[in-house]
């Protein structure tokens, strides 16, 4: 597979600029350059469609169904999956100049250059063509998707011609039922599903075009329409059709130099389980005929204005390291993306960039990516918890088929029933109930939504709980254990008493005490009784943690660190990774793991722990790790930093930043990851930036690594925004917005008040520690000691000691 | 699904006869009364060939793949299926009487019936039909499968008018390509392949129709031939015909009272993976040509021949209990049924009776099948293991891709490559490798073939050793440990060490050194070294064997006793077996056990366990153990007995009998169960019996039931054929054929010689001991006490003192 120079993306503090287009990288780009607002997605293809990677344009929630076939099926496996549909396609602006295509195949491509602007939510791009028979044309596009208005997306096409005048015409098409490329055999890429969509209208007005389909099996309707306003001299020859799967308006005009025409091609779709096809068609045209009243430039100020919002609360300034900054910038836009208008649907694992993992959202959304957006956007937080809560019924009836009593919500889903066709990995994976839990739990400490914990979040804490007590049993020892469940490394499966999902699991059970205890008619609603909220707290308070007298470190499950260790010095670099090239069976019974598990609890339940306790556990648990998940170098960077690993901890913060933006693993032609996009978020602000919620209080312990000038990033908490800007001496903190708080630095209680001068506070110096080892090939890119060599800045050797 | 009554099939020592039809039960007669020689197997389908449950015509070893599908595939996950196939159906011979087609639907069956004899091998069938216009007819069917011609089976079929003359035809067909039912979604039973045979030749000469085909996807061409020899008074007009995949002979005569028709038709199937279709031809040919010379008389004399000879070595007699008497003749009947002819090819689940479970061999065959034919036909377990080394290179290749060493069996194929569709159950039970290994070493000791050994023997114990030595690991213990591997009780998986597995590893490991220790040439060509071989020992040595010393047992996996409890009393009965109505995931993390596991240890290595030991975990285990399996029972009486209930071990030696005989899994429509059969003669012979071998010795325990007046059986063992017979006071020995020995009875050496009378022992007192119990609704049928009761004898109360 092709590899993205570090060149590609030249390092910009606020946009992702291409200034090449390399073919070979198309599909990965289509991902990068992806637009989306939570409700729509599309992807970065070029406007006129080819050469494309995978074509996607894809609605929230809107998903065809297919039947799961297993080899020997077994009782509770799932039965069908679900995939995300790619809908209609209204990208497409296709161009003829002097009845030659622009086809970036043909001719010759003078200029080619891309830029998402992430403070203007707009993708440009300016191409200058030279065509076989000569004649130069210059285009510039322009795309959004809005989000202000939610079925909004609009292009501005502007096309000139150069040197002389020339006939040209556009084709501005819808278009359904697009061919897919053939599934790829890597179980993380997305189905290929096929023809999976019936027209069930076609239209055409004017200018305007509206197709209507639905999918075959689910039987979800959408629509999706275009309409377009010419801004050209000259007279302009249209024609508009409509067939079931395709729209088209052409547009031939003649141009001349320096009278560019630009067209203006308005698109919105809508989709629902339940509105009739009429009602859908309506509700474009409505769309429709608002954004064309706005126009283009309009609805790019809106889009500015919604951002500019936005930034204030989630920016993260990183003085040192232009490209992790660029990286930071590129994850939180790409997270507001996802999310900012979801309203009521799932966050999925890669948004709306592409097809990976079938479109289906995981425990990523409230493991990594809420703790993000809880500080960020809560609302749009509020709005994935409301959708778990929306598939409770379906996880009740989940729970009761698996013989459970509570609610066992999906580990992979569109819309709510359980799709992992592999259950060791799947179902097994109950961690990701008290997941939701904790992300309702930190919602709440975060918004103060005392109405959601009341409604929403107490149903899902109850029913979570109910399955942990159920789960779990009382041992012959009097602690609670809970036995073969799945933690988050997915080297090991079916443990017992797997150390994160215990820890998570207690955490959940009390906080539905808790919020039982505080909200009594609504849980006696729920039929919650006192004995029910006291064997809560009973199994919470007896959880059993295991801990390794011999070697002094937490296992991360029960067995785990008496399994054979994996042979790495045996295990070639181009077997990673390793799940494509050993079976279940040998990485499940040795000491190998794909992802932090024990770290991740260091980490979100770190106040079990001390602080050597920690250390030796992350230590050990480095020798292990190879890092085959996106969802593991950022929390290897949050407890690097905490044990004093500070320049591992930059190392790891490098990887999760460029996961995507460089491609590291491959993969981000299907899609970019929300989770390590929202990891890298985490890395900076828990890792480098120290910080936690611990007892509902904000507590930082920052600390940068020597390369770095100066980290600024804000957290909202409580309706209080508190700015933290870090330096290498000291770290400043001061109120943004909201009433007095009390934060701790290092242990010391802080007083800020509103209005006040920013409270500078000494960083203590570091501890001189070992670096860790990391299995052999497998060690962090070590990014900013390349970068410093880059700047004639002399670095340490591999493995020698850091010194802060 | 319709049961058995206990009227079905009436005692009789030698044979199994069904007085009426029972359209209901018709698929499950078919499985009761196949015919087969191990090579060739017809399922007991009416000779007109409809009503039928599932039609079944196999040829040992000839099968179609599929492709597995997997919801998520992963590394290493089999890749395709193979299934047994219905080849050609020579079996069918329709009847019309006045142009009125013989359907046992119409008209009045005004007798049927139908009786397998377990010592001429012949299923007789005797019907009096009267057609709807009252035309009044006797048939009297013959079958058999020959066990001495391989290829050939026979039909003699005498039609005869009743009353009045009247015009007969009878159509004698072989047809191809017959449709399968649809699959009924129970994993265990057979996959429905549709039409995977391509036709190749159809031929016929005179009364003679020979057809070839070739499976589609694994290319394996068989032919088969028919040839019919008519004796009858008056003109017969015949009609021969074939096409692609029928052919048929058409005989239309006049019959009139007292001058019946018969006619013999003869059957040969011949397959191969080499040879040409038309050398299959010419086999067939010259199969019938030999059958036609013989006879149905004389096929039917050589037959009775090859029997006694088996039953010579083989029968159990047993007074006082008619019914299970009959049914260990049935058992001993199927096994030589599936066996004999089998000649290098595998054994399967379900011989060759039925489509269950694919067709494919499994464990069972070492672990059931093979310690019974090793001493009734030694020859026939023999071509068992050549079988498996034929299938060492597929195994090796398995180990490669698996990234182990040596060799890894298969869990289930019908040529030897892993079909397991799910690996927790199938790959991860490497448990295989050590029975196959166990059965080379026990085939070694019975027969002394130390030319086997050397040969294929020593290949399969040094490869399987290999596999052992790289799948385990010396802990810091110092103990040898294996991980992540699932015994043989299918509600556990994924473990870390099972005992079962854990003990017959190590003597996997200690046959391999002995025996490259004692064949240093041989061994020293498959690479083995001094080194490889001290390794094998250090590991056998050092096996890690868990014991809970709280409990004072035995886990059955290093964590099986701390899982919680199977809540018995929440499990409705209709809820059995559990498999089908739980997830895996809650089965495995209880302690629920399907089969003997831990139990079935106590039986096979029980020299690492005290009596108290195999006492307290047999009656700990019992309280656990559902039997979901047909190969529980068999081991759990072995086990009941030696520890002193043997009123228990009777009743499990009478479920185990009746598994099949009665249907009691309601799936022997599927075909009878192999392993089961040979665990009712293990339960007769190693339960009441108490025959071991022990340290090359034949040791015994004798002691009956008080329901139960005599038991006599045989053993073969290093060339000498032991009779024992057991009364209620003494056990008397004495050799049947072969040199002196010296045996054990309770303990002490005892001299036979050979020509000398029987030596009677006294067998010593029993103890007193409380019956254990087990889980609710799960205890085994107290068939002693309905025949007691019927007969008017009291017997104890259920859970009552068993006093002996």
């Amino acid at each position: 597979m092709k590899e993205f120079d570090t060149e590609r993306f030249p390092p910009d503090p606020w946009r992702v600029r291409e200034t090449g287009l390399d073919l070979g990288l198309i599909a990965q780009t289509e991902s990068i350059f992806a637009l989306a607002n939570g409700h729509l997605g599309l992807r970065g293809n070029l406007d006129e469609g080819e050469p494309r990677g995978l074509s996607g344009t894809y609605l929230n929630g809107l998903y065809e169904s297919y039947p799961l076939e297993y080899g020997e099926r077994g009782f509770g496996f799932a039965e069908d999956g679900q995939a995300v549909v790619n809908v209609t396609d209204g990208k497409i602006i296709r161009l003829l100049v002097e009845d030659e295509p622009f086809d970036v195949h043909r001719g010759h491509l003078e200029h080619h250059e891309r830029t998402l602007d992430f403070r203007t939510g707009i993708l440009t791009r300016e191409v200058q063509w030279r065509s076989e028979a000569g004649y130069a044309v210059r285009v510039r596009s322009r795309r959004l998707v809005s989000f202000v208005d939610r079925s909004v997306a609009a292009i501005s096409y502007e096309v000139e011609a150069l040197e002389r005048p020339m006939r040209v015409a556009l084709q501005s098409n819808l278009h359904a039922n697009q061919v897919d490329r053939p599934a790829n055999g890597d179980p993380r890429a997305g189905r290929a599903l096929g023809d999976v969509l019936d027209s069930e209208l076609h239209i055409d007005h004017g200018l305007r075009v509206v197709l209507a389909h639905r999918t075959k099996r689910t039987k979800l309707g959408f629509a999706a329409g275009m309409e377009h306003v010419i801004d050209a001299q000259g007279e302009v020859n249209t024609l508009t059709q409509s067939e079931p799967d395709l729209g088209r308006v052409t547009m031939a005009v003649e141009l001349h130099p320096g009278r560019p025409l630009t067209l203006t091609k308005l698109l919105s779709y809508h989709w629902s389980s339940r509105q009739t096809i009429d009602w859908l068609r309506d509700q474009v045209d409505a769309s429709l005929e608002s954004a064309v009243a706005q126009g283009f430039d309009v609805l790019a100020e809106r889009q500015r204005a919604f951002l500019d919002d936005y930034w204030q609360g989630a920016d993260i300034e990183l003085d040192g390291d232009p490209e992790i900054q660029q990286a930071l910038r590129f994850a939180q836009f790409h997270l507001v993306q996802a999310s900012a208008r979801a309203e009521g649907r799932a966050i999925a694992a890669k948004g709306l960039t592409g097809p990976g993992y079938d479109g289906h959202a995981f425990w990523d959304t409230e493991g990594f990516v809420l703790p993000v957006l809880i500080h960020t956007m809560p609302g749009a937080a509020r709005e994935a918890l409301r959708w778990r809560h929306w598939t409770l019924p379906l996880a009740r009836e989940r729970a009761a088929q698996l013989g459970l009593k509570g609610a066992a919500l999906p580990w992979r889903t569109i819309h709510g029933e359980e799709c992992s066709g592999y259950w060791p990995a799947g179902t097994a994976a109950f961690h990701v109930n008290a997941d939701v839990a904790w992300a309702v739990d930190r919602y709440v400490a975060a918004t103060g939504d005392d109405d959601f914990l009341a409604g929403e979040g107490l149903a899902l804490l109850v029913d979570t709980a109910r399955l942990w007590a159920h789960l779990g049993h009382h041992g012959a020892d009097g602690c609670f254990h809970i036995h073969g469940v799945t933690g988050p490394d997915e080297y090991s499966a079916i443990v017992d008493d797997n150390i994160y999902t215990n820890l998570m699991a207690a955490r959940n059970l009390r906080a539905a005490a808790d919020a039982a205890a505080g909200h009594r008619t609504q849980a006696s609603k729920l039929g919650v009784v006192h004995e029910e909220i006291d064997s809560w707290r009973k199994a919470a308070d007896t959880i059993y943690i295991p801990f390794d007298e011999r070697l002094g470190i937490h296992p991360q499950d029960g067995d785990f660190l008496t399994h054979d260790e994996w042979d790495f010095a045996a295990t070639p670099p181009g077997c990673y990774p390793l799940l494509l090239h050993y079976p279940y069976f040998e990485l499940y019974r040795k000491q190998v793991i794909k992802q932090a598990d024990l770290v991740l609890a260091l980490h979100v339940a770190g106040e079990h722990f001390t602080l050597e306790e920690k250390r030796a556990a992350f230590e050990y648990y480095e020798t292990l790790t190879v890092r085959d998940s996106s969802l593991s170098a950022c929390t290897q960077a949050v407890v690097a930093a905490e044990v004093g690993h500070i320049e591992l901890a930059y190392d790891y913060l490098a990887e999760a930043a460029f996961m995507d933006i460089r491609d590291l693993e491959h993969n981000v032609a299907d899609g970019v990851h929300m989770a390590s996009l929202a990891g890298a978020v985490t890395a900076a602000i828990a890792g480098l930036g120290g910080a936690r919620e611990i007892d509902r209080q904000l507590v930082f312990r920052p600390r940068l690594p020597r390369e770095l000038e100066r980290l600024v990033f804000r957290i909202t908490f409580g309706g209080v925004r508190v700015r933290v800007e870090v330096g290498q001496e000291d770290a400043r903190y001061v109120i943004d917005s909201g009433h007095g708080v009390t934060i701790e630095h290092y242990g010391e209680p802080v007083e800020l008040q509103p209005g006040a001068e920013p409270v500078a506070l000494p960083i203590p110096p570091a501890e001189r520690l070992t670096r860790p080892r990391q299995p052999p090939g497998r060690e962090p890119m070590r990014w900013h000691e390349r970068m410093a060599a880059a700047r004639g800045v002399s670095v340490p050797e591999p493995g020698a000691e850091t010194r802060l």
